[in-house]
């Protein structure tokens, strides 16, 4: 199952330890579920996180983006770039793509989404609704065009001495 | 383009003229994408937001992200059902997985991921590097199993006293 460009490392099994480690120690403080992240730049950790969604009352507070915002906080840039995402658990699609926006080169889990699904997560769920045409979503999504919101986008792309990201 | 389970009405066209219009404002006070999102219930507007990733520093703070934990943290519940998420720009997997986790009935979006690639944006890419086998992903995901991994989600499911999500 391991990605064949991504060899493994004593540094990775560490690492990917210690974010097991973060999830338990979150799901024993009852702040959420048993999932921890670590992010490592140039082999240091910048940042560490659990799952915080039950305790905050935040739907977005999986490890990794709890993780992300503290790493991208303290590096002072809204991207990582050379970073890898620890992670616990295999991302969700929530997970993976904050991964992507904040330019990580790699990422390494431990517990795939299978697992997830057979302790009562909506991982494997979600990805496979990805995979449906969006008619067969079980939450509508519904395109309603307007003429002012391509006008916003107009005017973005009419200023380029806004920040891009 | 309309989902056909989504007829629209006034009360659609009006919150989500008002998302692309938080989109602009957040554009102009310079916090970030052209993007604004508000969360509806029972016709009431819970929670407005617009995208704040390059002033914050978070990659996570897309408007759908910002809107929603405003909403579940005044509505003092980590998920929203029945409400509606109406956002400038049809969210991206980040965020329509964000609005699936916090269990929203439906979404409606004005401006499609076509567009938003138009003016430089990810979020077409993103979609379609989901659609893509793992091993042909521009950043690796790698699978590393550990036993700490496997005991971890068998400790939650072996206490049924930690609150589910």
């Amino acid at each position: 199952m391991t990605d064949e460009r991504g060899p493994v490392g004593d540094d990775d099994r560490r690492h990917l330890a210690r974010a097991i480690a973060l999830g338990r120690a979150g799901m024993e403080q009852r702040e959420g579920g048993p999932f921890g992240a670590v992010v490592v730049v140039d082999d240091i950790v910048v940042a560490e996180g659990w799952n915080r969604v039950t305790s905050t009352l935040d739907p977005t507070a999986h490890a990794e983006v709890v993780a992300l915002r503290r790493a991208t906080a303290r590096s002072g840039h809204f991207e990582l770039p050379g970073a890898t995402v620890y992670a616990s658990g295999e991302p969700c699609p929530m997970c993976w793509a904050a991964c992507r926006w904040a330019r990580v080169a790699r990422i390494v889990y431990a517990n795939d989404r299978a697992m997830a699904a057979d302790i009562g997560f909506d991982d494997q769920f979600l990805y496979d609704e990805l995979d449906r045409p969006t008619r067969d979503h079980d939450v509508p999504l519904v395109h309603l065009p307007m003429e002012a919101g391509r006008e916003l986008y107009e005017a973005w792309a009419a200023d380029p001495s806004l920040t891009r990201y």
